[in-house]
């Protein structure tokens, strides 16, 4: 007899046990409709992942343990207590310890459970220096075919699944999130597994956001000689079924590093916000090309309705600052105000006697003190609209173009940040669509306008010279010497270098956004603020 | 023949390789020309600690070597050849990974190297489920007795060190920061060490401030019987010296729990504000505890010439909080000006129709703006004022009262800034000083004055109340039921971890600033952002 394994690849919010345990009861019944054996859903399914410190919490642990065994009693009362529903949650060890947990629940009770140690404090996010241990599994049996469960990261050797030839498979409970050329880097890990195992793999991944993490989903089968047998969708939740049986290959997902990159972002911001309670975001509007991405990518995500935009021209704003903003504004279709800064900027300079730096900062605070003051009165989240170029070499005001509850492009340098507004563009194009970011905005030269005539490349290298070093340096590690070998412009090793190690501080400050790259600064990068060392003098 | 072992309690800065070289080099030929034969310095001495992602770049990791080399020779030119300098620095394992060394200077060379695994991710701040593992040591001889080198939080099994009685010690160096009961903790694990070695141990510690962390030296060397043999002070820089065949107990530091705390912030805060290159502060006075205890802390830490406080009045301001203000500056000794902040904050009001929290947090933002104003004309670090029992429930203003580049009381309750302003206060009239915190700013009911009449207790528990909730849920991660059932207030208990959980957000973007207690919020606990956990209604 066959046996049919459905991936149920959900987005569950973090701690919202029952909220969760409703969903996966929902798509564990559909897929048992439909002719699912075996459901299996991703890591910590039933709780949220990553929970952080809320994993030590004995009332959540409890409420957790609590909704697993209502969740096994639900699935029964629903029909669907003949299928094997695999599902992540929280456990606790002998020891008291926090395991994540694979439970299988069968004709309303658990009947199997695998775990492995979950050490909240280690990130989503690998920095160097943290491994993953080998661990063996535990399997159960559905119509005579033998099931391994496994988590993933956590390697299962050769002879731990005792499965004859087409008589079982691998499953792994994933969590695994987005980043450039992941989906072959999981393809290719998963298939090493199989092939050790010498049984199909199959592969449940989380989709959803949560605070900078995008898991981006893309759940597959996999078999031992690397032929994709199943294939759920990238960032959306899916339920894809696979008979034990099939072994006739499917079309692979592929890397888009740039519309995925895009779809990521949306994901993580649209989740973002609506796990937070928030219906609709405001952001300031300059008619450059930060402010256009992050206003298009937030319609893309909310609806151009829930997206307020703000111009707050000052004396320094150039005439195409507010017509491009407005042109923007037009095209996407967004809530849309002019708020003048001038006469709340002036009592400080006069009061104050500011000139220089402090005058040109108290502009960006009194935009920034302008979109909280509209959160405060309308309930909007303020979106930041730094990019990583900026943040990494700290060139933004603090408590002014830095405020916001969520920064959607603060992973992009902003090489990145032209070429997703072109790919936007011309994914308007070939749809038929009007482009929704002015021209104007991509092509003219960054400016943050605080000052008469000034250029982003009086302070910071130009971005063609400066994004390159930034991410070598960055992905690699690389010191100055390197970074010279490597042949990259010696001004802007230097100037960058020492940016961007007196910026920490600022950085700490700054709103979460989505992780997009192998190495975000914020959480796969982290400096002392208090440091001598001077890299550009190494 | 005896030898004599100095303790160099030093305080070096991260990253600082010439400097330290330069510090290390001048109190080991000070200790050698007193007659020590080994000079011990604490952990990563030679680069600062901890490094976090800098250990991990090659470059760094390149002049950490060619440092502790010309050390080697520095101090054999200086006449400190014959001296065993025992130095913690920065070195490469075999597979290119970052280790802790030390590294035992003899006639211009290093001579032996003692190294373990250096995790830069691995907090100082221990959280849950982190644990250091069993080590080996190596050793080194000096005029016929045997020496063990070994690092603070690495466990040295027994007969790891092969110490005839009487003929040699274990030789820890250290990095241990400050909490509360931390001298008896650390002597305790240092007494069962010295007894699992059946040596005395010799345990240096570092002294100073690094961002979130106060290391509070109080280096030491204990017997096996745990008798105290020698004793270095915490919160300075000190060189003791102990003869290998001195058994005569030495009285031994206790903890003082509250004036240590006070040490260890001002420590903490001057260090931060020299070795970031400030020499002065500017902070907002409200007339208020936490500020007035902030000044008086940076006054002592920094002289109060070199502290400015302003007093930013607005309609809502009672009488009393200038008057306090200025009676408070004018105790110290304090740069001191009034900036009435009505006319920059009715633009805001008028322009934009605010009113209720808008209008209450656009008076806060004006007072940050003002402090960042001020900082960027003048250089100034802004110090925040915040208090712990304030992060812990959200009860602040972000980019309002939240504003600056380090916060020196976030870690203290709102009790223990009563209580520290209590004990400043007596420490002045014992000896025969003005006290510096006027009376009304401890005893009057607090309130943020924001609107007319308000108290914090509008809005959050009594702090009596307040307090040992937010002490318990996050000493021991005690959720609801745990914290009812220990006999805490059920209304303070259900409001405190309702707000509790939802200011996440805004902790993650508050400045840093010294962990004082033993689970600080930023640095000991973490918990997602985006969370529908509702601990109050668990």
């Amino acid at each position: 007899m066959s046996v049919t394994v459905a991936i149920a690849q959900i987005n569950p919010t973090v701690g919202d046990l029952e909220g969760n345990r409703q969903l996966v009861a929902q798509w564990a019944t559909t897929a048992h409709r439909q002719g699912g054996h075996i459901v299996l859903f991703p890591q910590l399914a039933l709780t949220g992942y990553p929970l952080e410190d809320l994993a030590l919490r004995p009332s959540f642990q409890r409420v957790a343990e609590a909704n697993l065994a209502m969740l096994a009693r639900q699935l029964d009362q629903a029909g669907a207590g003949d299928a094997h529903v695999v599902v992540g949650s929280l456990g606790i060890n002998a020891d008291g310890q926090p395991t994540t947990t694979a439970a299988v629940l069968h004709q309303g009770q658990p009947t199997h459970r695998h775990t492995a140690p979950y050490l909240p404090h280690q990130s989503l996010c690998p920095r160097p220096g943290l491994h993953t241990t080998d661990q063996g599994t535990d399997t159960f049996q559905v119509n005579g075919a033998k099931f391994g469960l496994a988590f993933e990261g956590v390697t299962v050797r050769q002879g731990a699944v005792d499965t004859q030839a087409g008589m079982g498979a691998l499953l792994v409970l994933g969590g695994s999130v987005f980043e450039p050329g992941k989906v072959r880097h999981r393809a290719n890990a998963a298939q090493a597994q199989a092939e050790q195992v010498g049984a199909p793999l199959v592969y449940a991944n989380l989709v959803g956001g949560q605070d900078c993490l995008v898991f981006d989903g893309g759940s597959f089968v996999i078999s031992p000689t690397g032929a994709l047998l199943c294939q759920a969708d990238q960032f959306r939740q899916d339920l894809v079924l696979w008979d034990l049986a099939d072994r006739s290959p499917r079309p692979a997902l592929t890397d888009d590093d740039v519309g995925a990159t895009y779809q990521a972002i949306t994901l993580g911001l649209a989740d973002y916000v609506r796990k937070n309670g928030f219906t609709k975001v405001v952001l300031g509007l300059s008619g450059g090309i930060d402010s256009a991405l992050v206003a298009v990518m937030a319609a893309d995500a909310l609806g151009p309705e829930h997206v307020t935009g703000v111009a707050m021209p000052s004396r320094f704003s150039s005439p195409h600052s507010v017509a491009d903003a407005a042109d923007l504004a037009g095209r996407v279709g967004l809530d849309w105000r002019t708020v003048p800064i001038q006469e709340m900027v002036d009592p400080f300079l006069t009061t104050l006697g500011l000139s220089g730096v402090a005058a040109e900062n108290i502009q960006a605070r009194v935009r920034g003190m302008i979109l909280m003051a509209v959160s405060n009165m309308e309930g909007h989240l303020v979106l930041a609209t730094g990019n990583k170029s900026e943040l990494a070499t700290g060139y933004s005001t603090i408590y002014g173009d830095a405020v916001g509850g969520f920064a959607p492009i603060k992973d992009l340098v902003k090489s990145q940040v032209w070429q997703l507004a072109r790919w936007r563009n011309a994914q308007a194009t070939a749809r038929g669509e009007i482009k929704p970011i002015p021209e104007n905005s991509i092509t003219k030269p960054p400016s943050a306008e605080l000052r008469p005539d000034q250029r982003d490349s009086d302070s910071i290298p130009e971005y063609h010279l400066l994004d390159p070093v930034l991410e070598q340096h960055l992905l690699g590690g690389l010191g100055r010497d390197q970074l010279l070998a490597a042949g990259l412009d010696p001004g802007a090793v230097d100037l960058a270098l020492h940016l961007s190690d007196r910026a920490e501080w600022k950085r700490r400050q700054y709103p979460p956004g989505p992780k997009v790259s192998t190495w975000a600064l914020d959480c796969n990068r982290r400096i002392p603020m208090t440091s001598r060392w001077q890299e550009d003098k190494a």
